[in-house]
């Protein structure tokens, strides 16, 4: 069964990200929130809390621990696009769950991905793509992530570097990001590409390339917007620093062997 | 001519808001948009810059000094409702420019507005009314504000104080607001009415009831969201308090004589 056909991985390279809606039903997202409840409950070293509260930003590494998430790295549905993208087999380089809980979940800043792979793991091209699964309705009301169409042809930006993010991996998933996209590249690229929000109901999927600039507002609203986001990476693209001090494996995947379809009782 | 006709009449008082597109045209928009880089240039008590920067969050009583904005107040597209809404002549009890500037332009809570009028300024009822007349183009990308539709039947809400609004009348212009409605009584409204968000293109204009509950995120895009706000209170409902200390004029206005609409040459 094909999951992305030709003229959907066309609109990919162009736009630089792809919308799936509705890829799963509620039966399948109600399963990974469950698990969500669950993770609160305890504390992880990937689970990580918003920067003026004590409220969960997200969950990283849940794959690793989680049945359910480790069997949505499997789904054809997912892994299928995800290869056909990257042309090669893949794994999953990172996996987190974005909490941005109603009326506390704070903003991410203007930035790229790819640049804290290349930088922090020596992911050594930009031969990574990333999807999201949404776990919650998202509107213009509860923070959507904004994308500028097109940007990730400008490859990897030069960025501007945080000053008050916290040291360490703690300042690359923190709203005050460790490398951001500076406001003149922004203004740039949103003249040149124009703005669109990834909007959608629960179980909506959205592929998006490692370099396009993006950013989301704090969620204001009384409307939680949870999202899983799956990084998958080309195994010919592993990092090639075994040797080096490397980041935490809930953000830099140790287990690089090639993913396999789960075989779907449907 | 009719600017707001019985059937527009009783959309606003239904819902608590009511959004008329295109109300002025490039022309009369760029007046008062070439009157705001005067303003930038000087300092004046009714200048309020943002918490976390020095980017300019407002202009109050821009109508004292500025012509243009005397003249707008005049406007019969603008006055006229005003008085079907509320009934009575009417005066200018406060004027604004937010201006919710590209990439630092800062939110505002969730709160009512006339909570303020009643409490700072003494206006004995909530028979005043705000009309918001945009100066750039709004979209979801640019902080539009959020409205709960039927909020306003709520009438006056039992505010949440905020504990860390700057002290005096400063507080209440802030993105730290003094008076704010608490999270529970937002869940609860929108679980009821839903929300709306006022976009469109510059010239737009959009009244709402001075009870209506609402909010807009921060401009995290590259485009200003400028928006002039007009206070119009009925003369009947003047705050008695001719004695007391009062907030600066620019917020609670003194000249309390009803205005008459312009003769427009067309």
């Amino acid at each position: 069964m094909a999951y992305m056909n030709d003229e959907e991985l066309a609109s990919f390279h162009k736009d630089g990200f792809w919308v799936n809606h509705n890829l799963f039903g509620s039966e399948e997202i109600g399963d990974l929130v469950l698990c969500l409840e669950e993770f609160a409950a305890s504390e992880k070293p990937g689970h990580v809390r918003e920067r003026n509260s004590s409220t969960y930003r997200a969950f990283h590494g849940c794959h690793l621990y989680s049945e359910a998430f480790n069997i949505l790295i499997r789904r054809p549905e997912l892994l299928i696009p995800a290869k056909k993208i990257l042309n090669d087999d893949v794994y999953i380089h990172q996996l987190k769950v974005n909490l941005k809980q109603a009326f506390s979940g704070e903003i991410w800043p203007w930035h790229q991905d790819y640049i804290y792979w290349r930088d922090e793991d020596k992911v050594p091209t930009s031969q990574i793509v990333s999807v999201m699964v949404f776990l919650d309705d998202i509107s213009e009301f509860n923070g959507p992530l904004f994308f500028i169409p097109g940007s990730h042809k400008s490859g990897c930006i030069e960025p501007k570097i945080s000053t008050d993010a916290p040291a360490g991996w703690e300042g690359n998933v923190s709203a005050s990001l460790t490398y951001q996209v500076d406001e003149s590249t922004v203004t740039k690229l949103v003249s040149e590409g124009g703005l669109f929000s990834a909007k959608g109901k629960k179980g909506t999927a959205v592929w998006f390339d490692g370099n396009l600039v993006h950013a989301s507002p704090p969620n204001i609203s009384p409307v939680q917007r949870r999202i899983a986001i799956l990084t998958y990476n080309a195994v010919s693209n592993a990092p090639l620093d075994k040797n080096i001090k490397r980041r935490p494996d809930f953000l830099n995947g140790r287990n690089r062997e090639p993913l396999q379809e789960l075989e779907l009782s449907i």
